[in-house]
């Protein structure tokens, strides 16, 4: 893939979104301060998604559900409720749907087991919230709101995170529940080349796997950001591995000052560069804006050492933005400014 | 405690030690090449350290602990070694002596056992692998370096992680080579006071851990950075609770084209403000120097936040910092532009 053509596509295919996304008809009864603006934006993953791999029943089912997490998460926003709500409630909805690989649909690691990750972040007081390595939460990403407000810990592991949730009440399902028969196929996939050729940590399993992560970021009416994402893993990933999306600033980050990030990819590199921290700092320290500074971040930095996937997020001022260097990224947004959003691939090109 | 006076405190604290280090005599036979200058800095954690609470053995044993690590990572660089090798070196003396709170020493968890963390990065590509919640490995921060260099991932957690480091054969200890008098104290008056009040996840846990803490920061002869950091966490810690350490960005962070940080605090605020990588980005994208740099992320982040502890760092020039908002850090630098420091408190002031 030649990256530098990808990349003018990939400007290409945000100026479209900008096109396509024109304000909102004003006799909305519900927008009565539309400025600052107020807005979701989600995604469900990076990675080989295309055109002609795709059914039109398949592009259905993508639609509605980035659709529904989408609508719940904006309806929050519209009724006054806060960016952490809509950003939960979005999520929640993701992982709800075995469509990604979070929640019910998470990919199986090594042993056949499901280890979960999810972070939250609010952007107001910079409180954080995750947990890495579940296997029975239901909503893994309530775990990580449960950790940012009922402890005085951001990070919770293992066995002690899920007796931590389950003291607190949360939801739990049997392993079956997560488990789908797609997921499956990709574990006896990635274990059947492991044994054939020794691939025991090359790219191959990532290949499988890293479409389907979920996040979501969210500016409220109140000028708050909150940010968040949810996954579960690689398949066939080993030893207790932690990928970035249970890492504050490497897949989530939210700062009222700066923008909301969540992002999806191959995770060592946005671990490695910090990812999302590293776009809040841009604009913070550098003056850069959103956009620019996801493509730093993606072609300067994870690009260049590299890793791919992709970032999405939206900033204090209501601006949304995503970037991404592979065939596709499953992602919506809509804001009190913008139309509603439904995204698949580069737009432009396919 | 006024923060700001604190703050100008510091500030003095280092200016004094930019005095005390002066230029080293040139007739160093093994200083071919002093530009760039190279040199290594490392912490033993930062926390109520304080002269009146110390004896002169105590002192003495302190500083011949910090002196010996501090020689044997300098010794590696004069000898046109790496920095990776030479932060090892520091951080695997740090972590067998019993002084501090990493590998033997390391504190208890809520359960009575040690779970240990520790991050590595190599500043020349970024690369990096970290540790967290190891119960067995001798020398943590050699396990991160083993998922660094032997493994596709950055970041293992718990048995797995153990597993991946025995596969590779490193050094194990019993749970007993673990554990000190003081620390078994440190715990059960944790516990006690839980019991008593029910402080279950409250401060006065982390008043009692959180100086012990080893990182170190070295610039080679090369002109490559690297940066590492080990604990053992907070006493009574529970939940699988992953703090700063084993964080890439949080605790640990090294660039070549920036500078190589190592963070010792109370971590969920070293989390929160991403505070390893806050200064690198400092540096990156606002041209602010290390020192300032790491003056914002700690009073204007970490500290309004409601957390202290310290962070030290060497940029790609040689030069060397540290800051801390504790009334003591244990610390230590050497280069081959200054003499060798060994520092406990705010020196000025006491």
């Amino acid at each position: 893939m030649n990256s530098r053509f990808l990349h003018f596509k990939l400007i290409a295919a945000s100026l479209c979104l900008l096109c396509a996304c024109s304000p909102e008809t004003k006799d909305d009864p519900i927008i009565e301060n539309p400025i600052p603006a107020y807005g979701i934006v989600i995604h469900g993953g990076a990675g080989t998604i295309m055109k002609k791999k795709m059914t039109p029943e398949k592009e259905e089912a993508y639609s509605q559900m980035l659709d529904s997490a989408l609508s719940a998460g904006y309806l929050i926003l519209e009724n006054g409720g806060s960016s952490l709500d809509a950003v939960q409630s979005a999520i929640e909805i993701l992982e709800d749907s075995p469509l990604f690989n979070a929640g019910k649909g998470a990919v199986f690691n090594h042993e056949g087991r499901h280890e979960m990750d999810a972070s939250i972040m609010n952007g107001k007081d910079r409180n954080a919230g995750a947990v890495a390595g579940v296997s029975t939460i239901r909503n893994p990403i309530q775990a990580a709101r449960l950790v940012m407000e009922q402890s005085e810990h951001v990070m919770l592991s293992g066995a002690g995170a899920e007796i931590f949730s389950l003291a607190h009440g949360i939801a739990t399902e049997d392993s079956s529940y997560f488990s789908t028969e797609g997921r499956r196929k990709s574990l006896d996939k990635a274990l059947e080349r492991e044994k054939a050729e020794d691939l025991s940590e090359n790219r191959g399993q990532w290949i499988d796997s890293k479409f389907g992560t979920v996040g979501a970021c969210a500016l409220d009416k109140h000028g708050n950001l909150a940010a968040g994402t949810s996954t579960g893993g690689m398949t066939n990933k080993k030893y207790g591995r932690i990928g970035d999306s249970p890492i504050i600033g490497a897949g989530t980050y939210a700062y009222d000052s700066t923008c909301a990030i969540s992002c999806t990819g191959w995770g060592e590199y946005y671990i490695r560069t910090v990812a999302a921290k590293s776009v809040s700092d841009q604009m913070e320290y550098g003056d850069i804006e959103l956009g620019e500074a996801m493509e730093h971040t993606l072609y300067q930095d994870i690009e260049k050492l590299g890793g791919d996937g992709g970032i999405i997020g939206i900033d204090r001022l209501g601006n949304v933005a995503w970037r991404f260097n592979t065939p596709g990224m499953y992602r919506a947004s809509i804001t009190s400014a913008t139309e509603k959003c439904i995204h698949f691939y580069e737009d432009l090109v396919e």
